[in-house]
Parts: C-alpha cells; sequence; structure tokens
C-alpha cells in the first residue's frame, strides 16, 4: 500500500500524523511500523532567506509535527522553545522583529543552510534533517529549486503596488491587507525533487491534505509535471476539504482564495480543484458533516462526495479521517475494476 | 593623544578595558568618555567558517569585554549563555561537538555571516555590529579579507601529516599535540584592513598587548605593510610580555612559541620581537617584577625594558598597566626628541 500525500503546514501534517497512525493499526508491520509506504510532498512556497537561514514554514511544520516535538498550541515550532538568538538579531537590528524564530528552530535552519551551501539538494538535505527521528513517512519538498511566493498589495499610491514576501503579508499583516495577486517567484522554472512524479504515479492513493488549497496545494501543483502527474495517476485522487462550513479550519485561507476569485466553501474550493474527468485533479472530495448539503453540487462537478467529520481534534480523529480517505479510495478502484 | 593597539583576543580585550578606563579619568572628556583615541587592530587568523557561521573568536571577545558582557570566569563568550542551538547541530551531526556556540554568540555570527553576504567588508560590519554598545574604542579587524591558520600535527603515519583549523588544535586537542608549523592560509595576499596602517602611522603610541606572540601579535604583523607600518612609524612601540615567569599568563602560548623555536620566557619573546633599532619592532618592553633580572638580556637587545606589576587582574591593575606604558612611551619619546 503507498499512499502519497501532498501537504502544506499544519493541516498537512495533522492528517499525516493521523495516516500514520492509522496504518500502523491497518497495516502493522510487527514491529511498531506500518508495511505501507507513507510519502509526503509538501510545499516549499513560502520558504525563504532570512539573515542568511533558509527557512521552510511547512517542512518543519510537518517534520516536527511527525516527530513529536512541535509546538500544538502555538500552531508551529518547536515545543518548550526560547527566543534568545531572535532577540539578539533584532537588537543588532537584522531580520524580522515580527517573525521570531525559536533557538531549537533555528538549530534546524543552521544545519539546513549549512547542507544546502554545501552543494546538497533540498531534497537530500530534508531527508537528513529527518533522519534525526524516526518519522516513518519520507518527506519530500515539492521541488529542489526555490520558488518564493511574493503578494501584491495596494501599495502607498494606487499605480504602485508593494509586493512582500508571503510570511509578511501572513505573519506580519495576518493577511489583513487584501492580496490583489501571489507572485510565485522561479516556479515555471521548477522542476518537481526526486522521487515525486514516482511517489504520485506509484502510488495507491493520492491524498490532497486539508491544506491551503492556493498557496499550499495550489503551489505543489503549479510546479511543471506535478498537476499532470496527479491527472493521469493510476491511484484514485482524494481531496480533504480545509473548509468547513464556510470558513477556514485553520490559517487564513479566506484571503488566499479571495485573491483567486473562489468563494470559501467546502464547494466550491472542489469546484476550483476541478474533477479529473474534467481535466482537474479530483475523484472524491471529503467534506463535514455540517457541509452535507453540498454533496449535490460536488456530485454534479463529477467529483464524489463523502460525508464525514473533518475536525482533527487528536491523532484518534485524523486517524478516522484517513481511514475514511482510504475507503472512499477503495470505493473508487473496486467502481473502475 | 592617539594610541594604537594591537590585541588579541582575551589579554587584548583586559588590557583595552584597562587603558580605556586610564584614559577616561587620566584625559576626561566630560562625558564620561575621553579624548584620546583608542584604537585596536585585532587578530583575525584564528576565525572561521563553522556551519556556514562566520565566528570571530578575538574580535568577539574584544568587542563583548569592552561592553561588558563577556564571561569573565570562563574566558570566553557572553555572560549569561545557554547553548541550545548547538546542541540542536550536534543532534543533527554537524558542526563541532567540542566547540560549543552560545545562543546570544550566535546571534553575534548570524549577524556578522548575514551582512558579509551582502557583500559589506569585515571592518564595515564589525563597526555595524560594535555600534550596539557604546564601546568607545574604534575595532579594526587585521584585514578585511579571511586569513586562517591551519595547525601541521604529527599524522597516523610519520610522513602524512595532519592538518587542522587552528580552532580545532587549541580547544580540541587543548594544544597538546605537538605543532610542527602553522599555516596562515590567505596571509600573504591579504591587505590591512581599511584605517589599520593610518592607525598605525598617526599613533601617538603604539602597544603591543599581551597576546600571543606567534597566532596573535605576529599574526597581524604578518598581513604584509602592518610589520613595515610598525618599523617606521614616528610613535614609539611599546610592547607587554605576555610571558610571566617563565609561563604563558593565559591560553597555551607555550605550544606556540615552541612551533617557532621560541623559549617561552619573558626575554625570549622582546628578542623574538627585535628592537627597532635592529630591524625588529618594538622600543620598549614591559616585563613583570617577578622577572626584573631578564632587564639586562632586553636592554643588551637594544630594548628598553621596563619593570612593573604585569597581572591583570581587575579593571584597575589593567589600567594601571596602561598607565605604565603611556609613562613608557613618553619617556621614549622625551629621550627622542
Amino acid at each position: 500500500m503507498k499512499v502519497t500525500v501532498l501537504a502544506g503546514g499544519v493541516g498537512g501534517a495533522r492528517f499525516l500524523k493521523g495516516l500514520r497512525h492509522h496504518l500502523r493499526q491497518a497495516m502493522p508491520d510487527g514491529a511498531g511500523g506500518t508495511t505501507a509506504k507513507i510519502t509526503a510532498v509538501v510545499n516549499t512556497g513560502d520558504d525563504m532567506w532570512l539573515t542568511g537561514l533558509r527557512v521552510c514554514p511547512d517542512l518543519d511544520s510537518v517534520m516536527y509535527a511527525l516527530a513529536g516535538v512541535n509546538d500544538e498550541s502555538r500552531g508551529w515550532g518547536r515545543s518548550g522553545e526560547t527566543e534568545r538568538v531572535s532577540a539578539e538579531l533584532t537588537a543588532y537590528g537584522v531580520g524580522w522583529p515580527w517573525f521570531t524564530l525559536g533557538d531549537l528552530d533555528i538549530g534546524t535552519h543552521i544545519t539546513r543552510s549549512h547542507l544546502l551551501r554545501t552543494g546538497l539538494a533540498l531534497s537530500h538535505v530534508t531527508r537528513q534533517l529527518a533522519s534525526r527521528w524516526d518519522i516513518g513517512i519520507e518527506l519530500l519538498p515539492m521541488s529542489d529549486e526555490e520558488v518564493e511566493t511574493q503578494v501584491v498589495l495596494d501599495g502607498p499610491t494606487a499605480d504602485v503596488p508593494e509586493v512582500v514576501h508571503f510570511e509578511e503579508w501572513w505573519v506580519r499583516y495576518r493577511a489583513q491587507r487584501p492580496a490583489r495577486e501571489f507572485i510565485q517567484a522561479g516556479l515555471t522554472e521548477a522542476a518537481p525533487a526526486p522521487g515525486v512524479l514516482t511517489a504520485i504515479s506509484a502510488a495507491d492513493v493520492v491524498v490532497l491534505a486539508p491544506s491551503n488549497p492556493v498557496v499550499s496545494v495550489g503551489t505543489i501543483m503549479n510546479v511543471p509535471g506535478i498537476r499532470e502527474g496527479i491527472q493521469t495517476t493510476p491511484a484514485p485522487v482524494v481531496g480533504i476539504s480545509p473548509i468547513i462550513s464556510g470558513a477556514a479550519v485553520r490559517g487564513m485561507a479566506e484571503a488566499c482564495l479571495a485573491a483567486v476569485g473562489v468563494r470559501t466553501g467546502a464547494d466550491a474550493v472542489a469546484l476550483h480543484y476541478g474533477a479529473r474527468s474534467e481535466g482537474g485533479v479530483l475523484d472524491a472530495w471529503l467534506i463535514d458533516s455540517a457541509d452535507a448539503r453540498l454533496s449535490d453540487p460536488i456530485a454534479r462537478a463529477g467529483v464524489h462526495p463523502v460525508v464525514v467529520p473533518l475536525w482533527m481534534n487528536d491523532v484518534q480523529t485524523s486517524a478516522n479521517l484517513a481511514a475514511a480517505v482510504l475507503d472512499a479510495a477503495s470505493t473508487l478502484s473496486a467502481a473502475k475494476s
């Protein structure tokens, strides 16, 4: 059993943790693991160089969560953090004072930046970082190339827009300043990281995690070759709505959807992704019980709707959601054969 | 009054602190400072790139000490340090586990490395870092170019020597493995940093701090142009012995002196530097009261010996030593005119 998941940060991490938990129970290897192979293809479009350190917010959120060292309450970074280094950077007048990196987290960034500068590819470095922990999931960056998501905002004068890094818009401005447009520098020249296309084409199930459909899953699929890989894989493609009852489960996905003209609704996002039979990427789409009434428009768009509880409150509810994804996939596979 | 001091790390820092204290009292500017101008030309031959961070041990020792944020008991680094980042690097398997950088210190290295990578010269970056504190002394690296001191050690087989960075020999091996030779990569191509030659030629006194004569003061003087600058400056050149009673005051200078064939004695080091009248760099040489009997051989070598207490136990004893240096310089200037 091979499951490949396209994931952003926190939502992707929670789903992956539930999936791992479910598969360790449903397909145990007798040594505490699973015989199933889980591959996560993680968004790197929010990555940045900050005071000479390569920061990969989504890769780190996923790695920390799977390693069990993430800060659950804060939703990002390591648990038990301190911010002594960041305070020094601020005192020296460098960096982003509103983007405080923890000391343990900086240890990751120094290591990554150092290894990248020795000439290693991000996919290699990611594997080396993750090897510190026994996470049981293969973590792949979507690409080894640098992609930088920038946000076009209204500037001080109407005809001169202001362009900021996605993380500046997201963290400093809390996505409160309307985004006119996203620019993803480097994206059209980027190639999928080694292993990504195979993980999609050879999978038994491809999952779109309940991550931001625009700047996380959307970015991954815009790496040349990945969308085509998803459209053509023999595996069923199952997505999970990041929207429940017309609101984003976490993050500020509304502001991202608004920028690309998509309503914040579980049905609207399904239609935005589109049915594979219609040139899109979805075979099935999981929506929350609260959105059951949206099954019809989703089905009419050619996507198989599945109504289940979507809230991932703990590892068990996340595992239940993962089980529902695999059920939907096996239903689709059975219908096809 | 312009005083220019060639300095290594801890010994240089203590002397500079005493000199500043003395001049603030002897030549006050009415605002807590001094009308005198103090310039420190600091050794950068022990600098290194470590996991992508530019570490400058001597510049930092001097800056932290003058800022009053150094760890007096440990003799290096910042006071109140923690080592959370270094523990992460070790857990990820990068860096030197025996060369633990503190978190506050790493803040300095990240800032420096970032500014260097933007294209700024080390002298500019050093000024920017020091501007955070009101240290009242101009800190100049000996050179903006990278110089790397390597130590040639006996290898596993007799004909294949092992070459390690100076800090590895110093910190990891505590200078216990005999050094065959020092290699200072980049030194002959290095140029004095902007301001260094002027600080020497326009000084009223040039001081060789009681720092390591081989790998600190010796390295500075081996930057092409600096030894000549010292030999030709109209200012008297006064050195302070880093050796008292046949032993190094701090550090492991014996092992460095042995590598260049110099006995560990206050007189032997004076002869190693040599009299300016004989093509060397010294006019006067301060030795400790315990070494008074060495005045004769020093005087015979053409260097004016001055016997004073050399131990810098606190800022007052350091200030007294600085006063003795300035006294010796004015005696020499008076004799000359």
